[in-house]
């Protein structure tokens, strides 16, 4: 059975969300980062990393949230997740997650976990400061350039709507007024309408998505 | 014809390489980023997030590294540069890739580019002074756990090949010694002895690697 290692609203959610949607057969394991259960040997055993979300398959790990995300649409393809054979498509797909995962959520990560990238607490001041610009200005690519809507790549729902969806989320903590983006603020309130989302959502422990 | 849009030595290096491996009828045209070419009204037409690489398709315009070598691999597939039906294998290889993107890239870039993610000209040089930890901590976890050799997964060379290298490039400029690292080492000089790395170099006006 898959085996998914999550912190609670982390970029696991994505993952979490997808293969709900999915209808898989998965355990569901909390690493909660706030607790630092995710830099444990045990968990450091599974994902050298130390980063969540881990997923464990008959053939090994997978860490990543694009390339799970990726695994998940390959493996239930029924779900419908992804496009199929049109490279173009799926590469557009790939193109999206890739930007959430190098872009939008390392410019979030510059509020909680500066530490990464400097040592002295006056630059992780500076990088939080940014934040909301950064995460704003992405938002606005977004919405302006990538978001077709109702799903991001239309009518069809793919990994990229729960990706996107658990990015939103952040937006609050990060100091961005979600209803800046009227096409996001709607999808937002799309994907928590899904009894999918709702059901993780509980799993997880997280507020109701409003 | 494909074209692609790249800056010499960046990212978009990996892809270069990857079109010349599979033989790819293609353009390359540099927008040069210490000349501000990739943030011009012309090239921002094609990829709004004015960044490298970009490439024109018959169906559109395709960013983000990982993507483009996914395609790239999609539709040359006789160069054999992804597994093939092989949900696992693939996902390990796009996990690989986005490791390079959202880790690698985003460490390395704290140095050249750090006014992305901060305003303060003391948080930037807090930031250009962790660049060498982690450089060298991420290409420990490359080669301890990732690194299976002599390619990246093994015998058979894939996308993951010319991106490694791209970075490997990276890694004097950042006060990392490469030779710290045997394995990433020896693949460096087996991609520097590559035809069709040469090639591109040649075109890119790149130093010869050594």
């Amino acid at each position: 059975m898959l085996k998914l290692y999550y912190s609670p609203g982390a970029a696991s959610l994505a993952v979490h969300i997808a293969l709900e949607e999915a209808g898989a057969d998965y355990h569901a394991i909390a690493k909660t980062v706030r607790e630092g259960a995710h830099l444990q040997p045990d968990y450091l055993a599974i994902n050298p990393k130390g980063r969540v979300p881990s997923l464990e398959t008959g053939h090994g790990v997978l860490t990543e949230t694009p390339a799970i995300l990726a695994y998940i649409a390959a493996i239930f393809p029924g779900a419908g997740l992804s496009p199929k054979g049109d490279p173009f498509a799926e590469a557009r797909l790939l193109a999206f997650n890739n930007y959430l995962s190098s872009t939008v959520h390392v410019a979030h990560a510059h509020g909680p976990r500066a530490g990464r990238w400097a040592d002295d607490p006056a630059a992780h001041a500076a990088m939080k400061a940014k934040v909301p610009e950064t995460m704003a200005a992405s938002f606005d690519l977004i919405e302006r350039t990538m978001f077709e809507g109702p799903w991001v790549f239309g009518e069809t729902y793919t990994t990229a709507d729960p990706y996107l969806f658990t990015m939103t989320r952040w937006l609050d903590g990060d100091g961005v007024d979600r209803t800046t983006f009227p096409k996001i603020d709607a999808h937002y309130r799309a994907m928590a309408a899904r009894p999918a989302v709702a059901r993780v959502a509980a799993e997880e422990g997280l507020p109701p998505a409003i």
